[in-house]
Parts: C-alpha cells; structure tokens; sequence
C-alpha cells in the first residue's frame, strides 16, 4: 500500500521542471513504499503558478512560500528558488516540520548552512540537496568501484566544469532568467553554480579537502542588469579554479568557466589510482572511462564501459542494454533513493550537513582567490 | 482545452512499457491540442494486466484485445503483441474505426502488410508504426540537413545493427521472453528485428531500395524451445547482412546480427554524399559526425555535434544545451508527432503504407538469401 | 659482421619512397644479419632516377629494368610499377635467380598470378609482396591474440577501405600520377588497390573464403585520358563491397570505395568472435579496440589500447610507451622480417603464394559483381 | 649543391636515438641546403660509443666531450646529457664557435641559462633547444590558427602531462637510465621534465606568464639509489601543477605527474578563445580538435582534424593523406627548420634566449610550491 509523499514546490524555473518531472516518474519505474504527489507549486506570479500546475499536475498553487509551509497537506518542501533564498525558507520549512529537497548550493556561504544545518537536525525531518549528478550511473558505478578498492590509494583528482553561453557582452545580468549572473541572487558565479557540484562529487567519492590555492576571474567587467536597465559592475566569478590536498594525500585540480568556447556542460572528471583509474563527462554520461593496471600488460587500455547493464546502478529499473537514459534520469533516482531513506530511517545524501562540507570548500576557494593565498578548508 | 486521445494498450511486455512512457509524459514537455490518455491495458493473464494498469496508471483492464477493440471508450488501439498478431488486431481494430498506432515489423510478410493497409485506408482511420529511431533528434537532423541538400549526391549508405545478447547456446527459444528467436511468433530473427529499423530510417533518409543481395546465418542450429521444453531446430536468422542499389544510384550494405560481441544495441548508419557525409550511432545517440566538404580544406574534418541544443529537432523541449535525453525519448517524440498529426490532419510517419516498403525490403532480403540470387524489391 | 642485401628498385614513385625508407632505416632500429644497400633504382626517365637516386643514396641507375635484373650486383628486385608490369618483370627476375619483393597486388589477374607463382618457385628464391598492413604493430598483435585463442569461434568479419579522392569529374585517369584509375595499367579499381589489402588481412586472421556475392560501381563513367588527352569511358570500378562466408563458418562483410567522403585512408576491419571481438583503423593505426567477454560483467567495455608499449610486437625496437610510430614503419617491419627470413629460411609472408590466395579472391569478387551472382573461390 | 652540417653528439641515450634519427633522415624528405653529417659521437664509454656510431652511422668516436668541442671537424653540438652537464658544455662549445643543438629543459635553473644565453649570444653561433613538441604538425598547425586569429580573445589555456612509470616504489632512482629521478642530474623531477614541455608550447601559443601558483608532491618518499645501492630520500617532484594568469588576460593550468595510472605519456592541451577552441593530446598525435564558433549554430561541434594533408605543416613533405606520422617526425622537422635557419639567417626557435623564459616560469613553479605562495615570473 502506497503513501503519499506530499510536496510543496517553491519556485518553477528550470530546476522545478527537473524535480516534477521526477516526482511524476518515478513510481512508473521504481517499486517504492512512498510515492511523490504534486500537492502544490508556489510562485510569486499567479498565473505563471497556475499554468505550471497545470503542465505538471499539481493540485494547487500557491504565490507565498510561507502560505505553503504553513499547509498542512504538505509534507515535504522542495526548494528552487534562487540561492538567496534557501535559507529563510529552509529554516522555515524545518521549524513547521516539513521534509526538505533543497536546490544546490546549500547556501549562500558556510554561516548561512550551519544554520540551516542546525534547523533541519533540530527538527528531525530528512533533508537533501539536489547535487543530482551522485545519480548518474556511470557516477555511481565509480563510487562503487572505489568503495570495493578496485583503484587502491588515490594519487589525482582533476575535475573540470566548462561552458560557454556567457560570453557575449551583450548578455544581460540578473532577473529571472539570469539571476545566476547576479551575485546578490546567487552568492558566487561559477563557484556556487559549477563548481559545487564538483566538489559535491569529489568529496563523495575521494573524501575531505585539507587546502586550497585559487583564482577567480570575472572576464566581462560590466553587463547591464535586467532589473535596472542600466550598466553594471559583474561581481561574480565568471571562472574558478583551484589546487588542493584532500585529506587522503592525493593532489586535486578543479576548473569550471562559462568561457570555454565549445563546451556546453561539460562537467569532466578523473581520479588516477594506484591500481586503476576512472574519467567520466556530462557529454557522454552513459560511459565510465575506466583503466585497470591489473590487466595483462599488452591488454591494458581505458575501457570506454557503456553503463547501461543490468547490474550496474539504477539501470535494471529502467531499458535493456545499450539503450541509455539521459540528465533527467539523475533526479528520478534522487527521488527514488530519497523515498527509499524515508522507508529505512538511513538518510540519502547528501543531507544538508554533506553540503555544508562543499559550502566550506566553495568559501575556502573564493577567500583564497581573494586574498592570494593557501587557505585552510 | 486539450482532447483527450484514449488509448487501448495491447501486450505489456518491454514496448508496452516504452509506449505507456511516452503517453504518460508527453504532455508535460509539449503543448498539443491532443492528450493521451490511458483508458485501458488488454493481456492475456488478468494479474499482469493489473499490475501493469498499476504502474503505469491505465484505468482499467482487458483479458480479451477483442473486448477492447469493441469498448467506445477507446479512440487508438496500441499493438503491441508479437508479429503474428499485428494483421489480426490491426484489421479487427480498423474495422471498428479505431486509430492504430502498432508495433514495428508491420506484419510477418508483405502479403499480411498489405491486408493490413488496405484496411486501414478502407477505414481512414489514422495509422502509425512505432519505428522510433526516426525521431532520435540526431536522426531527425540528419534528415533535416539531407532534405537541405547539405550532402549533395548520395554515394553510398551503411547501416548496421550489431548486438550479443544470443551467443550463449543455453538461451532458450520461444515463449513470452523469448518470442524474438521463435520464427513462427517472430516471422524472422534480425531481419524483422533489427534489419527493418535501419531499412525504415534508410528509406526515409535516402529513398527506395530497387534490388538486393543478401545471406543468413543460424549459428547456434538448435536450442530448446520455451513452451515445449525440448530441442527444436531454429528457424530464425541470427544475423542477416545485404548489399543493394538505391533508386538514386547510391550503394547501400546493411548488416544486423545477435552474434557481434561486445555490441549491445548499436544501430550505426553512415552516409557519404557529394559534399558531406553523416554517421551516427544508438550508443552515443545524442551526437551526430558530420563532416563538410566545403569546409575550408585545412580544417576539415569529422564534428561531433553534441544535438542538445535548442534548434535542434525537438530539443527545445527538454533541458539545455549539453543535457542529454535518452532512448525513450523517440517514443514521446512519435507520440508528440501522432497528436500533431491529428490536428494538422497531416500523416505522421511511417504510417503503415511506408512500412509496407520496409517489408517489401525484408521480404526481398529473406527471399535473396534463400535463393542465393538478386531479388528485386 | 652484416651482410648486404642489394637492392635493384623498379619504379619511383610513391612505393618507391616508402621502400627505400624502409631499407634505409631498418639497420637503426633491427639488428639483422642482413641488411639492405640501395645498389639500384631503375625509371626510364634517366633525370627522375637520378634525383631519386641521390635523394635516396642509390649508388646507380638503370633505365631498362632488363639490364637491372641482369646486373650481378642486384641480390634483390623490388618491383613498384604499375600493376600490369608485374608478371613480365618478376617473371625474368626469379629466371635471373633474384630474391622478389613485390608491390601488391600480385598481378592484374589469378592466371598471371599462377605464372608468377611458378617461376619463383622454379627459381627457389625468396619472395614477398608488399601487403605493408599486416606489420602494422596493432594488427601484428590483432593475429597474436586471434592465435591465442582470445576470441574463440569467429562469427564475423568486417572490413572497409574508404577514401574520397577521385569524386571531382575534374579528375583525369591515367599517366604517371593516375594509373590507378586507369584499367591498363591498373587491372581494376578499388578491388585490387583497396579490397586487395583488406582480404590479405582477413585470410592472414581469419583463414579462407570459400563464396562471395559482390557489387561493383562506376560513378563518373567517362573522365578525360592524361595520355590521350580526350573523354574517355572510365572501366575501373570506383566501389566494390561483397558479403562472403569463410571456411571456418564465419560471415564476411568487405567494401572499399573512393566515393566516402570524409575518409581519406580509412582501412578499417572489424572481428566479433565468442569470447571477444576487435577493431582497427588506419586513421588511428596505433590503437587496438578490444573487447573480452570474459572481464566481469559490469566492467566489460571497448577498451582501447595504445600499442606502443615494449611487448607489443615490433614497439621494442623504437621509443618508449605512449609515443607513436606511423604508416611509413609498417614498411621497415617488413623489410626486417624479409631479413629475418634470409637468416631463418622461413618465409616471411605474404608469399607469391599466399598473395595468390587473395587474388583468386578479387578474381570472384570481381566476377561476381559481373555476373550479378554467387561465386565460388 | 649541398653543405654539410658536421654533427658531434654528446651523448647516446633515448635522446641520442631521436636525433641521430633525424640527421640522417631529413635529406630524403627536405630539400636542404644544408646536410647533416654525422661526424662523431662521445660518451665516456668507448664500447658503448663505438655500437652507437656503428648503428648510426657515426664517422668517429670520442670519449671526452672537450675533445669533440676541440675538433675542427665539427659544426655543431648537440647536447643530450643529463641536465646538470648542459651549461658547462653549451659555454665551452659557444666558447668554441660550434653551433648548439641542447636538449631541455636549457639549464638546471634560470642563473644557468642566463650564462649559456650569453655565452651564445657572445659568441654569435646558431642555438636551439629540443622542444620538440613545437613541431609535431598539429601543434604547428595551431599556431598558425592562432596567428591568423581564428581563435579571438583567448580565455583559458590548459596544460598536462601525464604519466605513470615511477608508481611502484621498487623502482630505483639515479645511474644511467634513471637520472631523472636524481634531483642531482635533473635538478627537477616532472616539471623540468615534463611541464617545461608543456609551459615551452605554452608561451609560444599564448605568450607570457605573468605569475604562478603551483603544488608539488613527492609521492615515494625514499628509493634505493642506483649508484650507492642505498635507501635515499627522493628529492625530486613526482607531481606539479600550477595556475597563472598570462600577459594577455588569459588563465592558464597546468599539471604535470608520473603517478597518472593508464597515462603513457599523454601531453594533452587546450586553449578556449571567443570565436574558437583547439585541443591536442600527443596520445592521437595526429589529430587537432577544433570548434569553431562561427559556423552555423546547429552544425557546431569538435571537429576532428586529422593532420595529415599536403597543406598541413610539414606534411607535404611525408606520405599522402589519411596516413599518419610520429614521435620521431617532430625531431626531424626540427632539424630541418634548423638547416634553413643556417640559409635564411633567421634563428629558428625555441632559441637559448626562449627557454629561458620556460626556465623562469618552472623555477618560478618549484618557489611558489615551496613557499606556498604566488610568484612573480
């Protein structure tokens, strides 16, 4: 017998497409003791609640966040909303005793996410932050394989996330569409938006960083903002990248930018290991590239394994080999897992407390940048 | 106001999932005048269906495809059965002036094909087959860049549909799993399989077929059969390879087999034109190789378009540049396409008429390779 | 102490250069007991012989290859000359009791091949043809693996040879610089240049083939003559593709063109046994794809091994891992193994002989394409 | 008619090969005014020198290096010893008027270099360092992209090079074959090794490097030395990795390591300008990625180039297209711009005077990462 899982969805944009989408699939392909309802959406603008309530099938809309804690009927906020944000509704969310799924980054910084930490655990309700791409199964498989030893002591972790759409000068900075342009709305530029999932999925996969040496770059020094029609300074990092020690003795490099002419959302990472090595990319994200030093000599290569097979992970709810899934799949396997926690009492993660070891890490970069120096994490 | 469009599913197995996918969730990335709605699920065995109506949220149930046929309530019939059943149903259902929308081969021979249009077309009922491959955004845009005359002359066509998922000579034939290796369930082994997609998507691609040559093989000669439980000869092709002349003077070759290790599901099509050529491939489904002639000499050569962007075909209803979809996605394409249709009153295809070529093609091929001649088509 | 291998070269072109840089780089690399000296170059263009000759560091010419056959100083005859030039030379060469190296293919034709056969066999003197593609080191170890028994039973063979070079009308046939496009000179088109390399490595890895089914074509049917300067009909074949069985029960796939556009060398071959499978292509030579069936099931993928390792054959002989060799050392691996032989009195293949093979091969192939059925080799 | 360019190589290790390879080579391929001869070959032990010389082609021996700098008979010096005996002998050979040939890095620190760059610039004789990798044709090819300005505004620039022969801690460090891993010989491990490669490519592609933030890592902490048989402390670097800015506002990275398991020898680099990107890894040596920005939106993607036409850098000069070349070509090609430099008079580069500007980046590099701090260059 199904129990509903009520949620509240504050916030519309494109990340709530994502998480709709997911609630309303996820029952379809995964057995589950707890299944997702669209109870309602929130949005400031009426109309624009209405026709996404509408495209999605949720049951009511609402246009204040406050008015859909409030709600008995709901049992669970998601939040999409700009970073800005998180906080004071996280913090409320927890106080009426709602569950939360909360948008990546957890925060604005570290003081931000230790409160909303201590909200959530005060409380007691299961809490998440969608850094969707833990649930890409090739990223999955990866865990895996080094959870089983199969790369031995770690040497090198690289990580990039590259794009390219705000080049041109005459992009526009802030409002709606553009609020991650806007440091006011999104805290950082490509740190919080990029590189905190790669950090997400580095400490995931390769534990905690000790260090950092960073620099930052904003490349087009003034954009008009929407909301004020007028020429702005861009206080945002329009690049990031940094050097590290985790705290596992191996080397970590990460990169992201929104300049890298060609690549689109290229999130990319390697991890070289004593005994083997893994790379995997957002462009093909049906493939793990995986090398295994004990291999015969002559038979040694990078194994380009397309991670479609039954018995590699969340892919036996889904087609037959060789048919693959796509971005989207990553937040109905968030949903499924998250469903799954609230059946065992043990969490998903990351929970907030996870995301606030990444928030530590954004914070120790984007100091480091500032001030030219090694920081601490 | 949207029209709902009340579809009678029939069968259950793997494309009774892809297809009940594809209506569930059409209507939450396209805006069509028509929606699908499930009305109703027919199989055999009355728990199966319930459980799948379950899953998947059909309001009721069939045992007999004949009960649902009759039902008011049904605007489509759904086919999803093995081949020997499609020309029974799809007439049964043309008769009752039911749209049909039926799994690919469209029968077991050409003979069946066209009982099966001419009642279709008698009835003027609307009519599609599920040879989905046609709207991977990546096959759509060749056809687009093809139809744009980007390629010029055609010189030569290669297509192949390579898996391994029957080398094993444990595998049993027959039955409800295995039906595909079952000749008299199945018509043929690859041929009707796998070899009439990439026929379909040549067709449309590059036109009529004038004669072939062609070879079969049955590698594993025996394997016990499912539902008698002893050894009984295979009558299937396990791999089916032809050369050919197209009606525009092109070369074609084509090859499918069960046999290719190492291959799960790759469907690959290359095409070489004047002044372009094109390749593409199911196990990076979301990339197409292009190359142009015209390119300046010294940077010519092989790009790989990542077809995630908004003017790509159908990409603009899903994520954002980079964001891959998967192989389901062709299913709520078709679905989209078939609603369009019917507001537009324009066919979507291939509508039973285009695939009655396809099987003139199949047909020719098994007949070429058993007589070890060229066949007209 | 080494000793020499005079050579007498016959024809300067392309192959010429290819040939003498092999001759000239083997003792750097291969300690051999044999080792080549440029006695000769013969070209009926008394200047371009001696330009290549000083460009190359032969100590003589000829402009009659008779008198170079005659000279006692000439231990071995390397015949580059068009095709049709063939017989006749290394005919009187092997009377004149001189060891045989000879551009590929054999002959125009099976019966002249069989001539050829005869004398050097009559004559007991070494003999090779230039099949250079088998000592690519990556396909060199492609046989090793085959001969271990890595793959198991062989279901498939598959092989291109694409190129794009002749499809401008512009282009004349015959002369000097295009022989190849003329069937004088050249006996056939793409069947003997191209195809000819594809079926010597497929019976070198793969055995016999008893039957083909082929199909040729002519696209631009009349081209100006370089000699005659007048329009004339083009009577090579520009495409050939053909399916075949092999003798251990394998099904064959094969086709070469000059009409792909996009691909400017592109051998490429392809072999799906039980246990594994392997691919190739000359556009990335120093790679080999190799799949084993037998790795764990979540791990198994297309590894792609970078053969340039000390255990991989021949790679000891150069530099260090990771750093390429290219085309041009497929030629010096030949001329070692012909040194080699002259120590071990093994013969280093493709004989005369086995050569034979492959043009009994091309023979059926183009007689099939001629007669639209099935021939026997 | 010709002008021999007398040769005296100190010096027969893996460099040793590489260039005598390309003295003797570039005559058959080049038309030259200038012709190495090699005229004499020195290492301290006779036997070996003499099996060098024979093998090569070396008209005399020596045994002192200060012995061949005396000779009359020789024109120029090619420096292939350890890193510690280039200055020394690059000033007694300029000292003597010989040309220089040295291999990288230039010196074992930046004060070293500036003595050889005014010991040749004193002396007025011709100089160039071994940074071969300017010259593969792919590289080259950049270049020439980026001068005629089809990349724009360059935003990041990224650097690796990655490898993974020191792994096991059994390997000894020191003698003759592993001097690299000896700070005494090399005065670095991978950065003078490997980075400087990769920073020498960097600033003739991009220019400058204003400043650097760099880590090192030395991962085996003691290894039996070769020459004491004792447990030694390693005081090299096993990995390096460094960001910068360069004068042109672009970012740079760069990493470089011999503990990247399933890397060969992989230099790989990438450059992102406003209308263009480029890529290149030495892995697929022949082939340049490239995307360009201002083709058609949905035709965009990474093109693959395979850097094999006759209007390709230097290409015209080897095969035809579609066949590919290697490590060893980039040696030739050097020596080849080196014998025209002698006849146009224009020094071709990287002169002593340009590797010291890669010497100042890699001593900049190993400060920061000892004083954890940015560095000025």
């Amino acid at each position: 017998m199904s129990k509903p899982l009520r949620i509240g969805m504050i916030g519309y944009g494109f990340m709530g497409r994502a998480h709709s989408n997911a609630y309303n699939r996820v029952a379809n392909f995964f057995k589950l003791e707890h299944t997702p309802v669209l109870q309602a959406v929130c949005a400031r603008d009426e109309e624009k609640a209405k026709a996404f309530a509408e495209t999605w099938g949720y049951k009511s809309i609402e246009t204040d966040w406050r008015k859909l804690i409030a709600r008995d009927d709901i049992d669970a906020v998601d939040i999409c909303t700009p970073n800005n944000l998180h906080k004071e509704i996280a913090i409320a969310a927890a106080q009426a005793g709602k569950m939360i799924l909360c948008e990546k980054p957890l925060a604005m910084n570290v003081a931000e996410g230790e409160e909303m930490c201590a909200a959530v655990e005060k409380a007691g309700v299961a809490n998440i932050v969608w850094y969707n791409y833990r649930r890409i199964p090739a990223v999955t498989f990866a865990k895996q394989l080094i959870d089983e030893g199969k790369l031995g002591r770690i040497f090198h972790y690289r990580a990039n996330f590259l794009q390219d759409w705000t080049i041109s000068a005459d992009l526009p900075q802030g409002g709606q569409g553009l609020w991650r342009l806007d440091s006011a709305a999104a805290g950082s530029g490509v740190t919080g938006d990029l590189l905190a999932h790669c950090i997400d999925t580095a400490l995931w996969l390769n534990g905690g960083i000790s260090d950092v040496t960073a620099m930052t770059e904003t490349f087009i020094k003034e954009r008009k903002h929407t909301l004020t029609g007028k020429m702005e300074k861009v206080t945002i990092d329009d690049a990031c990248s940094f050097l590290c020690h985790f705290q596992n003795g191996s080397l970590g490099l990460f990169e992201s930018t929104r300049y890298a002419r060609g690549h689109k959302a290229l999130y990319t990472l390697e991890i070289n290991g004593e005994f083997g090595s893994i790379k995997w990319d957002l462009h093909d994200l049906h493939r793990l590239q995986w090398f295994d030093y004990r291999d015969a000599g002559n038979l040694r290569g990078w194994s380009s394994i397309h991670v479609t097979d039954g018995d590699h992970p969340y892919m036996n709810k889904w087609w037959v080999p060789g048919l693959a899934i796509g971005y989207e799949h990553s937040f109905v396997h968030q949903v499924a897992d998250f469903c799954e926690s609230l059946s065992t009492g043990k969490p998903a993660g990351p929970t907030f407390r996870d995301s606030l070891e990444t928030q530590k890490v954004c914070d120790a970069v984007l100091k480091s940048a500032a001030e030219h120096n090694w920081q601490k994490v």
